[in-house]
């Protein structure tokens, strides 16, 4: 089993490509819910909706979340109605947290309502959310702490970060599954996401990093940072709040105790002295996932790098 | 303050008449909540989101309830997802019950909840459920018990009906106020709603037919019967498994303790004196609302009459 570890747009991207380069039904995702909120009543999971909707193929592209071709009526109504509408939400796009929250309160777990969303919409990836618990991730700043979301979305990520709260570090634990999984696979991948916000949450889960540095499979992550900067999203300034270095070499450094090695985009090329000297193996790539064929071919080298790598565990 | 009973289609359509001959925000219409449901874990209260719309003008006229111009692309989704598809969802409409259910679970009251409503969708007639409790009508047929939506929707009504089971005959409480403005009415109207499962619930809750007799207001009924059949909906079959005559008299018995008059369609002139013969004032006229100009006059017909009328109480 090839195990990815997934934040939201960019792991849905690289998931495509993995699927292109092995059985998607030897792929499962473990995939962070610390973004997870709720809003007008209704739980809302950004991430697993995203590589939910993206492996379905009713991602909206241009977005990279929501379903293609939404329409927005309910929320124009929820907003005359006096409701909050800083959170786009579309009509099709409602009806995921409409029937979660259904699922959820009626008694079944967060792990039950994804493997059903998956298969509804015709998803071999297997999807395992991070944990089965609320764990929110909360952004510190200069004007108080606000949920992920608060702070990315409704206050366009403006405010000077100064910490991270990771609630998945709290009394949250690993979905069924989560541990024993990244025991048990050939290959452990991490998805170019968000080291501090989408892969962090899933690492600060009792036992994660422990099993991460215990497991027989190679483990290998893919930068998200090229060049100093995010492909997309507050990378940057999150990453540095937190005391990494905002580049490849802080991505390598963050996951250095776990990681067997990491595939670097071709500009950062200078930096793998730096990562070897980590002990890790590095791959030098173009990362930036501009269509199925750049996909595959991140996926295909963050495998073959996978393959000459030995797990220390 | 004119107080009208209200159920659903026919209570929202005669109001429309109301107000155009009485100042709206002189007049009160105390709603049906017997047919709320939940479904997708949202709290669905069909009536007053029927009466709310109609006054509001954004009612989906050929059908009567529902938004005009709604789309349906949440419900199809929850469909797809496995969700329940007999209850029709449009986009807009969700809205409502998102909303509403938002707010209930937040610690509102239905009857906060509703007067939010009309106020944002601008409606002047004060809209009042007649409980803030659970009350639901239950419908009991040989195929077994259902709730009235059930019953109507999902099953199309095709049951044979055994009887009714009145929730609000339970442990539900009148909301607060709806006493307080029978008795201090000016003229009580019972909308041309189903005597069985819309009317029914409200007269069933505690003190609320007492107040209608003693109120010192003239209690004036419309026949929601014309010529032994029912402008819409399941009254005549109801009314027979309640050992109700489906006619106009046999509304006007069911109503007899506490009505004063009753307006009767044209059709049904020959049943004035037997109506008269329980002591009530009959009042014949056209009570088909084909539009405006009929909804107007069958409610200047009803103010009339109800002016005439002495209450006993």
């Amino acid at each position: 089993m090839i195990v990815v570890l997934a934040g939201g747009v960019g792991a849905a991207r690289f998931l495509e490509g993995v699927v292109q380069v092995a059985p998607a039904d030897r792929v499962t995702a473990i995939v962070n819910t610390g973004d997870d909120f709720e809003l007008h009543g209704l739980l809302i999971s950004p991430d697993l909706d995203i590589v939910t909707s993206t492996l379905a193929g009713v991602i909206d592209r241009e977005q990279g979340w929501g379903i293609a071709g939404d329409t927005t009526a309910c929320m124009e109504w929820l907003g005359r109605l006096g409701g909050p509408t800083w959170f786009k939400l579309g009509d099709r796009d409602l009806a995921l947290h409409i029937r979660r929250t259904a699922l959820l309160r009626g008694g079944a777990t967060l792990s039950q309502v994804a493997d059903s969303f998956r298969r509804a919409l015709g998803v071999a990836v297997r999807l395992v959310p991070m944990s089965d618990d609320p764990a929110p991730t909360h952004v510190l700043t200069a004007a108080g702490e606000f949920h992920f979301e608060e702070y990315f979305v409704q206050r366009r990520a403006q405010d000077e970060v100064r910490g991270v709260r990771l609630h998945a570090a709290g009394p949250a634990a690993p979905a069924p599954g989560v541990i024993e999984l990244i025991a048990s696979a050939e290959v452990v991948l991490v998805a170019p996401s968000n080291p501090v916000v989408s892969v962090g949450p899933i690492l600060a889960l009792p036992g994660v990093r422990e099993a991460l540095r215990a497991t027989a499979a190679p483990v290998v992550a893919v930068s998200p940072i090229v060049g100093g900067a995010a492909i997309k999203g507050p990378a940057v300034p999150l990453m540095r709040a937190v005391g990494m270095e905002a580049s490849a070499l802080g991505v390598a450094r963050a996951y250095a105790d776990f990681l067997d090695a990491i595939v670097i985009d071709q500009v950062d090329g200078e930096l793998t002295p730096a990562i070897e000297a980590l002990g890790l193996g590095v791959a030098v790539t173009d990362t930036i996932m501009r269509g199925p064929a750049e996909k595959a071919a991140l996926a295909r080298v963050a495998l073959a790098i996978a393959t000459v790598s030995r797990s220390p565990g």
